[in-house]
C-alpha cells in the first residue's frame, strides 16, 4: 500500500470542518466499525470502542459492516458482478422494486403498483421525484394550453359567425377594456396565457423540512443557512407551519395560478378562468429529521392528503432517513397513513455499506419518457442494487422480525430517555420519536453558568458541544440534529442491546447532572 | 438467497427502457464482467462474451473488476472500514486531495493548491462546483452590495454640506428625471441596486455541453430533450458556440449586468455604474463527451482562459468523463494548458467499482463557509475514497504506464478507424477522439436503402440500433453518444488487446459494408 493515512502537508478536504471538529473535541479517526460501535485510536495507539448513536444520519439500521451484507458484498466480487453495465438488462433492479412494491401493499393495502428509479444518494432520489414532478406539470400544463388554443379556435368561429364577447370582470383581470374588439380578447388571452404558462414552479414543505444539499433539493431543505446562499439558483420552495390546521390549505390558495380560457355559449363567447397547476409539489418526510426529530401525527396527515387530493396536488413522501424499518415498518409513513405519489428511499437502503437510494413513482402519475430523459452513470448497478436487495432480505426475515425489534428497542432507549427527562426537568426541554429515531432536545443553555457551553449555546453549536463532551468523557457518539442542533439525535441500529442502553443513560446522566449544576469544569474540552 | 432476479410481475424498474431495449436488440442481462469483457447466457444458457467498448460511459478506464482493486476492496470489507462516520476525521480523504493536487501540479506547474469536496457521482460532483461558485458569486454581489451602501452615505453627507448630482445619462439608465432631487436619486440607486442584485445568476458552456442530469447540473447539458421539460427548476444557461473567435465574449458581453454606485468627486455626487457578477461561471469539457467526443483545441482554450480572467469569470473543468487518465494523462485538459478553478472528477475514479466523486476548487477562490453548508451522507466515506485512492495508485504506478498505454491503444485505435473511415468514405462522417476517448460519426442514413436503418435515423435512433446489431452479429458492445446519436463512442480501457481492436476492426467493417451496401437483411434485426 502506497497511501499515507497522515499526510503531513496541508489539509485539502475540508480544512475548515478539521479545525471545528478539533475545538469541538470530534477530531478522532475511526478506523473499523461493527454493529453500534466505532474504534479509533487514542494518542498511545490504544484501541477505542465508542458506541455509535449517529447510525450514518440513520444509515445504519442493521448496524455497521453487517456480517450477512459483508459477506453478501464478498461474494459479488468475487462473482465479479459487472458495476458498469448501463442500458442493458437490469432484472435484479425490477426484483427490488419488486419486492419493495411488495411491502408497499403489505403495509397500505391496495394501492398499485410504483415504478422505481435508481439514484446514488437520498438527495439524487430526491431531485429525481422533482424532476418527474416538474416533467408530468410542465406536460399538463402543454396540455392544458392546447385544448384551450382549439376552444380559441371554435371561439374565432364563433365570433365570425356572429357571436360576441360579453363584457364581464373576467376582461378587467385579463386587462383588456370592456369594449374592445372581441379579436383583442382572444389576443389578450394568448398573451396572458403565454406568459402566466412559463412561470417558474413553486413547492410547498412544512416548516423544518429537510430534503439535501443538491442546487434543487437544497431548495426544498427550510434551514435558512443551508439553502438561502443557493436560493437564486433553483426553483422556489414555500414553507408551511403544516401541523396548524388551514394553513396548508391557505398556502395553496395564495400560490395557486389561473390560465384563462373561451367558451362558447350560445351566440356569446366567454372568457372564463381555469386552474394552472404551478405547485409542482408537496413534500415532506413522515418524521421531520433535522428539524429535531419531529413525527407528524395522524390528523396532520389526514389533512395533507386531503387538501392535496382536492387540487391534484402530488405528495412526495421523503423516506430517505425514516424508512427501511428504522420506526417499526419500512415506510414510516404508514404509521400514520400517509400515502405518497412518490417514495425516496436511501441511507439503510444501502444496508450500511452500498450507495443505493430508489425514487418510486405511483404508476397512476408515472411518465414513460422519464426514462429516456433521465439516467445516472453510477445508479442501478449491480453492486448497490444487489446489495439493497439483501439488506431488504434481512428486513423482512422472520416475518418482520427486524420491524418489531426496532419498535422494541426505541420504546426501551425512548422509556430511559423519558426518564431522563423527568428527571432533569430544568435541562430536557422534551424526548420524542418513532421507534429507532429518537430526539432528545435541550433546554435553552445559552445562560448556562458554565461558560463554555453558554458560549457554544449562542453560537448556536450546543449540540456539537455535547456531543463532543459524551465523546469524550463516555466514549459515545452523538450529533444533534441539522437543522435543530438543541436536539440530539439517538439512531443506533436494532441490535443496540440492554447493556449499551444503560451505557447512554449513564453518559447522558452526567451530561444532563453538569449542565443543571452548570458544571464548567466537569463538561469543558481539556 | 431469497432474491429472485427473473421476478415473473411486470416490470417495475424503467419498464419503457425495457421494451426499447428489446425492440433494438440490446436487452441482454450481463452477469459477469473482467477486464473489457462482460458476459451473458443467450436462450440456451452458454455464456457469451461480449467485447466492451463503452466502459461505463468512460468508468473502466481500469477495465470491469481490476484484480487489484477487487482485492483492496474484499481487504476493506474484511478489516470493516467504516462507511458512515461523518463528521469525524478522514484523513484518507485528505491524502487523496493530496494526491490530486500532487498530479495537477506535475501536470499542470506551480498552480497552486485546491481543496477537495467529496460526492457520489459526476452530477453531485458538478453540483458541487455549481453551489460553490454560486456562494462565490453571492457573496461578491452582497460586499458591493456594502460598499455601495457605504458611499451612499458619504454621498448623504457630502450632498448635505451643499454638492450636488450632476444631471447626465446616467441618471437616464436609472430612470430618474435629470432635475430628480438628490435624495430621490440616492433611493433609486438603492431601488434599482437591490433589483438587479436579486437577479438570478447564468451559466455559460459551450454548445453540446454534458454535465449531468441533476436539477442543477441538467441545466448545463446543452441536449434539449434532457433540459428543457426541466428548465424552469433552475437557473439557465446560455449555450455558445466558444470555437468561434468572438462567440464567449460577446455572450459575455450580451449577460453582463452592472450596479449603480455613487462617489463624491469634489462637489459633485456621481452616478457610476459598476459591474454586477452576474454569470455565474463557465463551464466546460476539455474534450466534450456527448456531444459526439469533440475535444477543444489550444487555441480555442487560450481565448475562453483570456476572455474568462479579463472578467475574472471562474472556470469549471469538467472531467467526469475525460479524466483519470483515458486520454493519456490524469487530466485531459493539461494537454490543451485548460486550467480551471473548479475540476469535477467521478466515473473512473471510483476504479469501476466504487461511486467516488470529488470536485476540486482553487484555494485562492475557496470559501471556507461551504463546508459547514453542503455535506451528504454516503460522500468521503472509507470505501469509496480508498478504492478512489487506490485507483490513483494504479494509474500513477511505473512512471505512470498506465497514460502511456491508454496514448498508445488510443493511437492504435485511432488508426485503425481512420482506416476504416478512409475505406467507407460514403458511410463514415468522421473519425476523431484523444486517447480512448473515441468517436466514429457516421453519414446521415434516413436514406438507407435498408428500411430498419433509415427507419431508425430518422428516428434518432441510428446510434443505437447499430449498437443493437454489433451486439448481436459481434459480440461487440457499443453505444452512441448520449446527445449526438449519429456517432459511436469507443471507451475501451488500457488493457484492450491487439486481438481485440482486430475483433473491433472486423465487426465494423461487417457494420460499414451492410451500411453502404444498404443490406437491409445483413443489418436487420432477426
Amino acid at each position: 500500500m502506497t497511501t499515507n493515512p497522515e499526510h503531513s502537508g496541508s489539509d485539502l478536504a475540508e480544512p475548515y470542518l478539521g479545525g471545528l471538529l478539533a475545538s469541538l473535541g470530534l477530531n478522532v479517526h475511526y478506523h473499523r466499525a461493527r454493529k453500534d460501535t466505532l474504534y479509533y485510536r487514542d494518542e498511545t495507539g490504544r484501541e477505542v470502542a465508542v458506541l455509535d448513536l449517529v447510525g450514518g444520519y440513520g444509515s445504519t439500521v442493521l448496524g455497521h459492516n453487517h456480517p450477512a451484507l459483508v459477506a453478501h458484498a464478498r461474494q459479488l466480487l468475487d462473482q465479479g458482478v459487472p458495476v458498469h453495465a448501463q442500458f442493458s438488462r437490469h432484472p435484479y433492479a425490477n426484483d427490488l422494486a419488486q419486492r419493495v412494491n411488495a411491502i408497499l401493499r403489505r403495509e397500505f393495502g391496495d394501492v398499485g403498483e410504483y415504478s422505481a428509479i435508481f439514484a446514488n444518494s437520498g438527495a439524487e432520489a430526491v431531485e429525481i421525484a422533482v424532476k418527474h414532478a416538474e416533467l408530468d406539470r410542465v406536460a399538463k400544463v402543454a396540455d392544458l394550453m392546447a385544448e384551450i388554443d382549439g376552444n380559441i379556435e371554435k371561439a374565432r368561429a364563433a365570433l365570425a359567425g356572429g357571436a360576441r364577447v360579453p363584457a364581464d370582470e373576467t376582461l378587467d383581470r385579463l386587462t383588456v377594456a370592456r369594449a374592445a374588439p372581441p379579436d383583442a380578447v382572444l389576443d389578450a388571452v394568448t398573451r396572458a396565457n403565454a406568459e402566466r404558462a412559463a412561470a417558474a414552479p413553486v413547492f410547498l414543505a412544512p416548516e423544518g423540512s429537510f430534503h439535501g444539499k443538491l442546487v434543487g433539493s437544497v431548495q426544498l431543505t427550510h434551514n435558512a443557512g443551508f439553502r438561502t446562499p443557493f436560493q437564486s439558483l433553483a426553483a422556489r420552495c414555500r414553507f408551511v407551519p403544516v401541523r396548524e390546521p388551514d394553513a396548508l390549505a391557505e398556502a395553496i390558495d395564495a400560490e395557486r395560478g389561473t390560465l384563462f380560457d373561451v367558451a362558447v355559449d350560445g351566440d356569446a363567447v366567454r372568457v372564463v378562468e381555469r386552474d394552472l397547476p404551478v405547485i409542482c409539489a408537496f413534500i415532506l418526510e413522515p418524521v421531520q429529521g433535522e428539524a429535531g426529530i419531529r413525527p407528524f401525527d395522524r390528523e396532520t396527515v389526514e389533512r395533507v392528503q386531503r387538501v392535496c387530493a382536492a387540487v391534484d396536488l402530488p405528495i412526495i413522501v421523503d423516506e430517505v432517513q425514516s424508512g427501511m424499518g428504522r420506526t417499526g415498518t419500512f415506510f414510516a409513513s404508514s404509521q400514520v397513513g400517509l400515502l405518497g405519489d412518490y417514495y425516496t428511499l436511501a441511507k439503510s437502503l444501502g444496508g450500511g455499506i452500498a450507495k443505493a437510494a430508489m425514487t418510486l413513482v405511483r404508476k397512476s402519475r408515472y411518465r414513460d419518457e422519464f426514462e429516456l430523459v433521465h439516467s445516472s452513470t453510477f445508479a442501478k448497478d449491480a453492486f448497490s442494487t444487489l446489495i439493497a436487495a439483501r439488506t431488504v432480505d434481512l428486513l423482512e426475515a422472520d416475518g418482520g422480525a427486524v420491524y418489531a425489534l426496532a419498535a422494541e428497542r426505541g420504546a426501551r432507549l425512548l422509556a430511559m430517555l423519558n426518564g431522563l427527562r423527568d428527571e432533569f426537568p430544568t435541562v430536557v426541554a422534551d424526548v420524542r420519536g418513532v421507534g429507532l429515531m429518537i430526539g432528545m432536545e435541550f433546554r435553552d443553555q445559552s445562560g448556562s453558568a458554565a461558560g463554555f457551553i453558554a458560549e457554544q449555546a449562542r453560537d448556536g453549536l450546543l449540540g456539537y458541544a455535547l456531543s463532543g463532551y459524551l465523546l469524550r468523557a463516555h466514549a459515545l457518539r452523538v450529533l444533534p440534529t441539522a437543522s435543530a442542533t438543541d436536539t440530539l439525535r439517538l439512531e443506533p441500529s436494532v441490535f443496540i442491546t440492554d447493556g449499551e442502553i444503560d451505557r447512554v443513560e449513564a453518559g447522558l446522566r452526567a451530561l444532563l447532572t453538569a449542565l443543571r449544576d452548570g458544571d464548567e469544569a466537569a463538561i469543558a474540552p481539556g
